[in-house]
């Protein structure tokens, strides 16, 4: 098989420009391996609120659910952030695409560039070798639990809920993973104060011994914060609930030196989704200084979840060749730097 | 008033010998300013469900309502953590008092001390000159909604409830404390997914009129826990939840080089309690290698608190004349090194 459909949702901010330079990539990638991606966009954020007034039309969904893969770029505007009462907000409609196609779970790989180091806040001997994959569940808890607010304002709550087939998969996902590493699974809860995260203990250690190879670690999340940051090389492989994926996950994006750098997979059953984990960055919009390699390696991620090993390596290598010979834009290197659309460019070239 | 009843509450781990330390000093304390401190020792966590079957007895509930001030160790074990089934765990003694005393507000100072600049993973010009003042809700949240676990393991929640009255009183404390320093305060959510959020940005909206001279601004918690790492210095006062303060307080002891260091209180209408932030740390219990600052800066914050300001600012003096002089703990200084009653002595004969 080498036609894919491929959904494309750039949202809000700086998504329409970094997804053009990922579409760039793919129109090559697409020439040089002889295969046929077919696109379809669709509206989905502020942008679909302002057009539409859903922050997912089901005319998106259609097409997210009949893809081989969506290709997303950020959501978000200011706007609604602003606002606490604002009924409609534009991170629903990525949190319903991400319950209605079910991507239980979403995957972080963090690594670091040798060119890279020095941008780091943190000293080079505490991140060098630094590898780490984080798997967040994200189709359930907090995020996704009943939600109230009384409407005299007097008081609210969030439900954080967790089922056990809610946990399994991902966990078990999670294991195997390790399984390909260096063997080591940390979860990250808080198990002494929560009984949701005693859940996740209780399961984790139940399937452990399917994977004997495998060293379960916990650690609560307080702790985690801190050690992500004083010892990063201790992680291997992290699982964590959607929550504390949230927060853990974008802490741990300062050890690469950027978060213009790093991108995500999040994947279902049935579906998966590709996206920078950056936002929408809306101060940035149209200024075409963006960084578009976060984008620019979820398609790669992508290519892989496509099967596409070959067209995925050449991709990372060539983001490598760009951040080596500093093609990059001005959150790298605020001396020399190009446009969204030069390294888009730069690396579609050197494919 | 000069005599002062004061709860001390070793707890697990290596609260004992850091609160010994403490000891130490308010008896030096109390003999050079003339004060008299009456000290009430009550049992708390595993070493209270080890001997009474529960981590609060009444007992010490009782000494800690009727004392001036807390003086609280530490509390955790594992062996109540790598067991998802046990029903009575250390924590629950501290969480209940934490609620029995109404301490609603967990105050967090963090500053860099020029001579631990090093100590830090982070590079000295990410934190020189970061000085924050976290304030955390302490007694309402995720931490002390309704939980439940099914008895069949199938599903288990955790419900996070805040009311007006919850959020008020630590709004406005954290305001005050931004006037009396840079004027800015962070208010830190995740409203773009929360309710309970929303209510927290809302009353500070509300109240923000009150006090025109402060600047207010918001921050989602995952951008939050990036830019605490990225760029300390941005902060002043921070204002924030119970379960994402506890996070990004402990991930922010990352800026002042070690968590050993740091103190902090947890007031309430008519209780004080004055704790290191660090924990248990079981694995050195008994050794004499645990660094006693952290207690010994929660006393300084304690005299601060009983009006003894005098006394607190000698105390922080001496403190900064042990690290300026490297007359440390090993955490702090791997080459040479000191036992925990060697700081705290140098530190009492400083004073
Ligand atoms: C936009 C927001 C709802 C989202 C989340 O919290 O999941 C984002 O922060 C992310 O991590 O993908
Ligand atoms: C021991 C634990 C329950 C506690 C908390 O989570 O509040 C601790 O981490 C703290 O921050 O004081």
């Amino acid at each position: 098989n080498n036609y894919f459909k491929i959904a494309v949702l750039p949202g809000d901010g700086i998504g329409p420009e970094i997804i053009s330079e990922s579409i760039k990539i793919l129109d090559v990638i697409a020439e040089a391996f002889q295969y046929k991606f077919h696109f379809d966009y669709g509206l989905i954020g502020a942008e679909a609120i302002f057009k539409t007034g859903d922050p997912l039309p089901e005319e998106t969904l259609k097409i997210c659910k009949e893809s081989d893969a969506v290709l997303f770029g950020a959501i978000g505007d200011p706007v609604f952030d602003n606002n606490p009462d604002s009924k409609i907000r534009p991170e629903q409609g990525l949190l319903r695409l991400r319950k209605e196609l079910g991507l239980f779970a979403n995957i972080r790989p963090l690594k670091t560039y040798a060119s890279l180091i020095e941008k780091s806040p943190l000293k080079r001997e505490i991140i060098e070798g630094a590898d780490i994959q984080i798997f967040r569940e994200l189709v359930s808890g907090i995020y996704f639990g009943e939600k109230f607010t009384d409407p005299e304002g007097a008081y609210a709550y969030d439900i954080c809920r967790y089922s056990r087939e809610d946990i399994l998969p991902i966990a078990h996902m999670a294991f195997q993973e390790a399984q390909k590493r260096n063997k080591k699974l940390t979860l990250i809860d808080k198990a002494n104060v929560l009984d949701t995260s005693r859940l996740w203990r209780k399961i984790c250690q139940e399937i452990a011994s399917e994977y004997p190879d495998v060293q379960l670690d916990y650690m609560f999340v307080d702790n985690a914060a801190m050690q992500l940051i004083l010892n990063p090389k201790q992680f291997d492989v992290i699982l964590t609930e959607n929550m504390f994926g949230d927060i853990i996950s974008d802490e741990a994006s300062v050890i690469g030196g950027s978060i213009g750098l790093l991108p995500s997979a999040s994947v279902g059953e049935n579906n998966a989704l590709f996206e920078p984990i950056h936002g929408s960055y809306p101060q940035a919009k149209g200024k075409g200084i963006a960084n578009p390699i976060a984008s620019i390696l979820s398609v790669a991620m992508m290519l892989d979840h496509l099967g596409l090993q070959s067209a995925a390596n050449k991709l990372r290598q060539s983001v490598e060749y760009a951040i080596e010979n500093k093609y990059v834009t001005i959150d790298l290197n605020t001396k020399q730097y190009y446009s969204t659309s030069e390294v888009g460019s730069f690396i579609a070239d050197h494919i």
